[in-house]
């Protein structure tokens, strides 16, 4: 059975929630989204507003392999839209077949996120964007000046940023920055059969995701992860809501699956208190994003669960308590939406970039 | 400017073709499609008729990176359907930054080809796609038995093969390559300037675009670049059109771009007389697909067309008539059908492969 359900295409809503995002900046302040609903739109930037053609060159640039080194790795590669938003290893493969040193997070409904990367290191989706272009083991470009220069060659990309972005100079990092977030908040998953039995159908949830629900509201899971994302409370972007891992040292699962080799949020801050503390993640599609945790080392759901009770609350969770949880956390998978493949402007009669031997 | 032209999608168009097939093969043998118009249609084997649900599969299939034992690399990855249908590299990455040893073709048109690879070594789009999966430096499957398994063991993929292919063993290494090849006969791009053009419209060629055609007329280039395709005249599937490359040796272009070190058709069949013998490549949308010739070695097409003046005719072309020839090869740029992403099943609350550490 295919999970992802089509409902309509990102083009025939596309209309509708730019009217209902500018309603929502009226009427509604992004920090009052309620508790539990998946908002129906993400906060958007003022400085960076949504629109048609905006989040189409954002789609392409997201899949376009052209902005890594080789040639060969998109955005896409990592974060697969076709799919649960990860690449579903362990660690990502970049360019040149190095690995990442953590597991990709999904990008769908990152956009409700207040920070970004496990360790909060970008305040927002377009901060995001600029790094794994750069980054030498993801997509390893030598500079920001090589990816204006390259984007701008290409003929359908220098047109579409001259009309998006307007001005002398429109393709600059910042604004390949902002198209790419543009698309990417486009990528939620509402209707979850969660948030259908919280509009009232109390049968979209089977009794045993209603046990599974009790469960994590009352061993108190729902402590980091609450909110309409399920990765903490309504925050400011650029305000992370953060957890140590484990907060309950010298378990067994914590040598067994490596979990404080890496420091977490300690890198970026180098304060102490920072040691293997990690942006809380999300819980919606957590069912599609297998395998589990920083350094994607737990397999199974049900192995994540057992970890997170051991090493977050000191809970030795029996089976049926574990299968409770994990039916209730299959009830967050949202319904992805349908979409048009990009189509990426060409370079007619040359090799993109003129070199060989990469 | 979008060289690629949004008409209608393959959802739209699927039922009309499968129509159009079933009349064609009523009225119309394969060898029949008439010397330069690009067919409507491809030729389709009589064991693996196109269905709708079959094409979507395949395209599942087609896109998937789990096809790979890394999870990384699907078709699309060398074969981009969102670009020229290669990946616009002299030659592929493939798993764990291992580099191919020949430039990937084009998908699009495929179809209309009589024997795939450069080499001609796959009689069919079958037997083509049956060869990366498990290639060690392409997609690096151990065996069809660990693809079948895998695909098999995903419940999306598992009942879409049960419903398209029937019987008790649905998912077989043979279904998987037919569910690929059928989506890649939908591939077809349409509708170039130069189709148009035979089909009356005078105007679609520009004065230079007609002196190129000419040119090649006149050179003897069409001696090998004819037929719809323009890739050799009318063959039944599996009867390759050859050519020998370099047919003039010793020019400086042999050693500047190393022609002659990969033996094409002589590493298959171990005949003397195939030493430097390839598959004649299609002119269709060759403006989108540099870097050229079976090593990528030739960064652009005005390049390539003086490569192949002076090794195959012995004829050191001027730049005006290199210019008309470029100008014509654009002509051969169709239009690309806008498709539907597609979703791809996933494993809930699992990793798909349990495997950590790859």
């Amino acid at each position: 059975m295919n999970r992802f359900k089509n409902t309509k295409s990102i083009q025939q809503g596309f209309s509708r929630m730019v009217l209902v995002i500018s309603l929502a900046f009226v009427v509604m302040p992004i920090t009052a989204f309620g508790l539990e609903a998946l908002p129906k739109v993400p906060p958007v930037p003022k400085d960076n507003p949504m629109t048609r053609d905006k989040v189409e060159l954002g789609k392409q640039l997201f899949f376009d392999p052209r902005l890594s080194v080789t040639g060969t790795v998109s955005c896409n590669s990592c974060h697969n839209v076709m799919a649960s938003g990860t690449d579903n290893r362990p660690t990502s493969f970049g360019v040149f077949g190095k690995k990442g040193g953590r597991s990709a997070p999904t990008v769908w409904n990152a956009a409700l996120l207040s920070v970004q990367f496990w360790d909060g290191r970008a305040a927002s989706l377009e901060d995001q964007a600029k790094g794994p272009i750069l980054n030498p083991v993801e997509m390893g470009m030598p500079s920001e000046k090589a990816v204006v220069d390259l984007i701008a060659s290409i003929p359908g990309y220098a047109s579409q940023f001259k009309s998006v972005f307007q001005g002398k100079n429109p393709v600059t990092y910042d604004n390949i920055a902002k198209a790419i977030a543009a698309y990417e908040r486009t990528l939620l998953t509402p209707d979850s059969p969660f948030d259908r039995y919280k509009r009232g159908q109390k049968k979209a949830l089977s009794k045993k995701a209603v046990a599974g629900m009790q469960a994590v509201e009352s061993l108190g899971c729902t402590g980091c992860h609450t909110g309409p994302n399920f990765a903490g409370p309504a925050m400011a972007v650029g305000e992370g809501f953060y957890q140590k891992f484990p907060v309950f040292p010298g378990s067994v699962y914590e040598k067994k699956y490596n979990l404080t080799q890496d420091q977490g949020r300690y890198d970026v801050t180098k304060k102490s208190d920072d040691k293997n503390v990690w942006r809380v993640p999300s819980w919606r599609n957590v069912a599609l994003t297998a395998p589990y945790f920083h350094n994607g080392s737990v397999a199974t759901l049900d192995e994540a669960v057992r970890v997170m009770g051991k090493t977050q609350l000191n809970q030795d969770l029996d089976n049926q308590t574990v299968e409770n949880i994990v039916e209730f956390l299959n009830s967050l998978t949202g319904t992805f939406l349908v979409q048009k493949m990009p189509q990426l402007p060409p370079t007619p009669n040359r090799h993109t970039t003129e070199k060989d031997g990469l």
